[in-house]
């Protein structure tokens, strides 16, 4: 083939469902030169990981750590090794992500039973009792806490609560939600919960950390059938992630994404979770003053939604991708378009990990001021900025 | 927990089976700013990742990309896409990865045919021969190319030309081949082959790059059950890396990995494949007379051997785990244990990517010498040196 140029990205604002902006501070952690990932400096740097997951995930699991690919992967990671055929799992589905879970325990061999929610609406734990009840030999709840999709957050306490009284284990989606609203883990008594780097923890994508607990561990280790993936098997994992200073291989570590995973885990200890927290939700009030104010509704009702993923309606008469494309070419600035059943009425404008910031926020209102007004779009003008400002007074 | 520092890694050079070192293009490459993996600019990119893997492959095949996870996820995109449950597998075993294959042919449901051969010899073809023969329903011949455990090539058109002439597809590893040593994908007819970044490449660890004959993929399509790893299956997978300007979301993509590996594949390309193929060779040769003057052994014959892999014996009575402490703490050398069957008994000394050149070779041979040296191995001093240098004259 011909000769290929380097390439050279364009600086763009995610502002997307993620990936999301990624610290200097991380890119840089990233390029430093690479060692073997069975190094003894290398094993003290994942110890200083896994602490620093615990703590993201307000965890004492000693199984928690990333596993080596992205979040779908870290799904596939708790199904495939928790369910074994035969296995009855209640999957809550409310959106995409949902759905995901439901083909992964089918793949497994086991038999999902859906408890379905409208897409923008968070899981009722009404239904989800009802479910438990009527299915008492259930294994596994399995529920997305932070729906990417539509930016419901649903109320994982009171779900899990409900898993516990049933004698059921829980599997947690918590790919949009760790690090930037609470994820409680041992509060909420969660056995098995995946995330990704690449959202509020604003690392590159490609890890997706997990945690289990030891009751989920003890059903790994004492399963009827080996489970059906040798990459994600846990009880390999394991022998590499595990504790002590004795390291079995197993795969080849993906060393220099984790070094800048350690950098992002950092920057989230030095801000301190409940304010990055409080971050979030500081400057998704002021996106959303400013969007209402514009005449531009989200789907997910007040008290349900996602700091970090704000799925919002698009204008009457508008062409969406339009706007997405005007946004990218003109400001350099990436809004997300709608999955499955929401694509084309919706946009998913992320505000996550590091660009959770007032800047991004003024920049995303006037932009789509600005290219909805050359669209001749049906929203008020000159009033978003004001409406925004006034949260951070 | 307590405040954790930064991680700065000590500068190593690489010489074991990987990890190699990665070329600061590479690393430089990698820290560039993250966009989104929907991007169309970032589409574009991975356009030109499918044709320089192509030429690396030597392969028209479309489907040639990386997977986003290491080579054992690689190794299990191929067999838990081709294999289903009953499905006979001829797997040939002369090493670690031979056995991990095996495990892969179970958990998809399939049945593993063993041919077995002693660890540092190759795969003999006649053995494959009588096996095709006495296995007629076979489906798949699986194989490893380049035993990363020992050190050992075996002869893959060979292999694969048997294959054909018995109406069955192919597996091969090629994961320490790809860039060192010959793969030639159309010419031999592989059917399905993955490989890693971390090892010729001199990529970061994390991709694992795959190609697929059209063959290959019309057996995944028909596939009676459904490809039992949600995150591997093809048939999803195509959705986002297939041909056309329009991608479907599957996963997250690891952007920064991506961009490092389209660096490594320009800097492959740059050189030119038979030069890196002479490169690799010639490192190998001169290395190899400097540890023979020295009185080490190599396990593999004369003609079987791997450039880029020299799994070598350790000398009577010497500590081998003591010998990589020091060399990793005196010289910042990183050179391999055995694996297996092997533990204890060989190193593995990799001279792979842009770690193979006479500056490590060189390197490797002194420090070696010394640390030997000191503790009294019976190895002949003085000697290691001018044999080397002798190669490169």
């Amino acid at each position: 083939m011909t000769s290929v140029s380097t390439f050279n990205p364009p600086i763009r604002t995610l502002m997307g469902p993620g990936p999301s902006d990624v610290s200097p501070r991380v890119l840089e952690a990233l390029s430093r030169p690479t060692i073997g990932h069975l190094d003894p400096r290398f094993v003290e740097m994942m110890e200083e990981v896994k602490g620093l997951l615990q703590s993201a995930f307000q965890t004492n699991n000693t199984m928690t750590m990333p596993v080596s690919a992205p979040g779908s992967a870290g799904m596939e990671s708790c199904f495939a090794n928790l369910v074994e055929p035969g296995d009855k799992v209640i999957v809550c589905q409310n959106g995409v992500f949902g759905g995901r879970m439901k083909e992964n325990v089918i793949r497994c061999g086991g038999e999902a039973v859906m408890v379905e929610d409208a897409w923008g609406t968070v899981v009722d734990p009404a239904k989800v009792e009802d479910a438990l009840k009527a299915n008492p030999d259930a294994k596994i709840l399995a529920f997305v806490h932070a729906e990417t999709s539509t930016g419901a957050q649903s109320d994982a306490a009171t779900l899990c609560k409900l898993a516990q009284d049933h004698d059921c284990m829980t599997i947690v989606d918590a790919v949009t939600s760790l690090g930037g609203t609470p994820v409680l883990v041992d509060e909420w008594g969660v056995d098995a919960i995946y995330s990704g780097t690449q959202k509020c923890l604003s690392c590159v994508p490609g890890l997706s950390p997990v945690s289990f607990s030891d009751k989920a561990l003890d059903v790994i280790k004492n399963r009827e059938s080996p489970v059906q993936s040798w990459f994600l098997d846990l009880n390999l994992v394991m022998g590499y992630w595990g504790s002590g200073a004795q390291r079995t291989y197993h795969h080849t570590a993906p060393v220099n994404s984790l070094y800048a995973l350690h950098e992002s885990l950092r920057i989230l200890q030095e801000e301190g979770l409940e304010n990055a927290w409080a971050r979030h939700e500081k400057n998704h009030q002021a996106l959303k003053a400013g969007l209402e104010a514009m005449g531009i509704g989200f789907i997910v009702k007040d008290g349900d939604r996602l700091p970090q993923l704000n799925a919002v309606t698009v204008p009457e008469g508008v062409d969406e991708a339009a706007v997405r494309k005007a946004l990218l070419e003109d400001f350099n600035l990436e809004i997300g378009a709608g999955l499955g059943a929401l694509a084309g009425k919706v946009w998913r404008i992320g505000l996550m990990g590091h660009a959770s910031n007032q800047k991004n926020v003024m920049l995303c209102l006037s932009a789509l001021e600005a290219v909805l007004g050359q669209m001749k779009a049906p929203i008020s003008k000159g009033v978003a900025l004001d409406a925004a400002m006034a949260v951070y007074a």
